[in-house]
């Protein structure tokens, strides 16, 4: 049985490979969007997003990214639910393994963006979804007046907190240096919150409750001292972690695991173009991903005319 | 007299110059956007903008740039109209030398564009303003149910002709080779418009009229054959050329002007960036000078902190 065909196969349905699709769908390339969850990438958590040029006001992220994954649509991007596990190359085509069976490309753009690092401590698993949560626009609302802590102290950290601080009755930020790696203005607006506390060169050592989190052990990494924190809820946000397994011995890695590529977005490999959050040195913002997919797209098509 | 001291300048006011400054300015670092005209660059020409992520019915591109303008400056952005006439380094600093006097950065950011390629025939410069034009949108209105010329055969000049259908009679397209280079959508739409033709191979030698134009002579280029064509207006869209003349000897630039920066906007000096279609490998669009701009002042910032 032979794989669907494509011209053009995007990776991924964050903000990077939904502007690829738009692209490459109005480039009347016979493209598919390949996303295992639903569309959108981090936005769809982010609450309002103010740095996406063309909305001074802000806009929420789930509706941008509806309005993004409307837009590709309607100029012919197709899209299919199915994970990604593999990429092999064929002569001139690419051989997409999904959950969902293979797809052929002419052209890859990888998208896949990264996941949530975890705290590896006991109960953070046992915990998830009674109180160890990774998203504050998601999950803010059901810990109304009550306390709750944010671990990690970049700009995800610091904007989930920010999020927090309308619901729970106090937020505290645990960091494990004394301080913050978020941009100076959110560092600003955290530090002069009344809501906000910071225990900082502070780690967690495990998640505790009863049927569901009532508190964290913690310790302070320079004198070792050990304490407690009362808390209904944890959100942890201390890293990613690129979406790039199945893609060591396919493309040249970062050591981190993000995809290398020239300002072309094009990789190692011909024909296959990495765009977002997945890429080396990428900035992580929107707005970037953005730039990435258009340009992912644009030296896929001209790929493909040669 | 000392010069006036920024931590980012950034030369030019379009979408990536604006993005660049929304980035700077968020980060609470003391910027300035120098810009010779209107804020907003081509886009504020551009009509209806449809591949934008994020506005799936299009928007108005002079409504995206003052959008983007409002956002910059919510955030503190500082602008200036000047032109930048050179750009010396000075130890850790920058010195941009503008009409309105010196200033000090240190950080530069450069997303200063660049300008229409006149096709300098006879008549030309005469009939600029009575005939002839560059921008279909700001001057569409003033040929209502007259036959009007397009000169070019890439996106712009694609662009320019569809819109100019909404106003004219009838567009001609004089273009010098036997296909056109714009993305496929756009030929398509173009060339099954019962409003447009097409002339081929075709170069303009002049432009003549009265007070105003009402005639081209035009030269076939394969056949050398001479003919004349009737029209009120000529949209000429043969080509830009990067606003980079201040920088040779400066930053390291492409042979056809444009700045050479890799995937961080990082030009050939430290603590210069550049962004936008002032790139070398740009693709020139609104979505990839977002990103960049983007980029170029989240390395900037990375920059000064070192």
């Amino acid at each position: 049985m032979s794989a669907k065909e494509y011209d053009v196969v995007i990776v991924g349905g964050g903000p990077a490979g939904l502007t690829a699709g738009l692209y490459a769908a109005r480039s009347r390339l016979k493209s598919l969007l390949i996303e295992k969850g639903a569309t959108g990438g981090w936005i769809v958590n982010a609450g309002v997003v103010e740095n996406y040029p063309g909305f001074p006001e802000g806009i929420n992220g789930l509706e941008l990214a509806d309005s993004m994954l409307k837009q590709a649509e309607k100029f012919g991007l197709e899209t299919l639910t199915a994970e990604v596990t593999g990429l092999t190359l064929e002569k001139d085509r690419k051989i997409v393994k999904t959950s969902e069976g293979d797809i052929s490309a002419r052209a890859v753009i990888i998208a896949g963006g990264s996941d949530r690092v975890q705290l590896d401590v006991p109960g953070e698993q046992e915990f998830t979804g009674r109180g160890v949560a990774y998203c504050a626009v998601c999950d803010g609302y059901f810990y109304r007046d009550v306390p709750v802590a944010v671990v990690g102290g970049g700009n995800a950290a610091i904007n989930e907190a920010l999020e927090l601080t309308k619901f729970a009755s106090k937020v505290t930020v645990i960091h494990r240096r004394d301080q913050l790696r978020a941009t100076p203005i959110l560092q600003e607006r955290a530090l002069k919150d009344p809501k906000m506390e910071f225990l900082w060169d502070t780690v967690v050592d495990a998640v505790e409750g009863d049927s569901k989190v009532s508190r964290l052990r913690l310790s302070n990494v320079k004198t070792g001292k050990k304490s407690t924190l009362d808390v209904s809820g944890v959100f942890v946000a201390v890293g990613q972690r690129p979406n790039t397994e199945y893609l060591k011995g396919v493309v040249a890695l970062h050591d981190n695991g993000t995809i290398i590529t020239n300002e072309k977005m094009e990789t190692s490999v011909p024909g296959i173009f990495a765009a977002g959050d997945i890429r080396a040195n990428s900035i992580r913002q929107v707005a970037a991903a953005v730039g990435d997919g258009a340009v992912a797209a644009v030296y896929a098509e001209r790929y493909l005319h040669q």
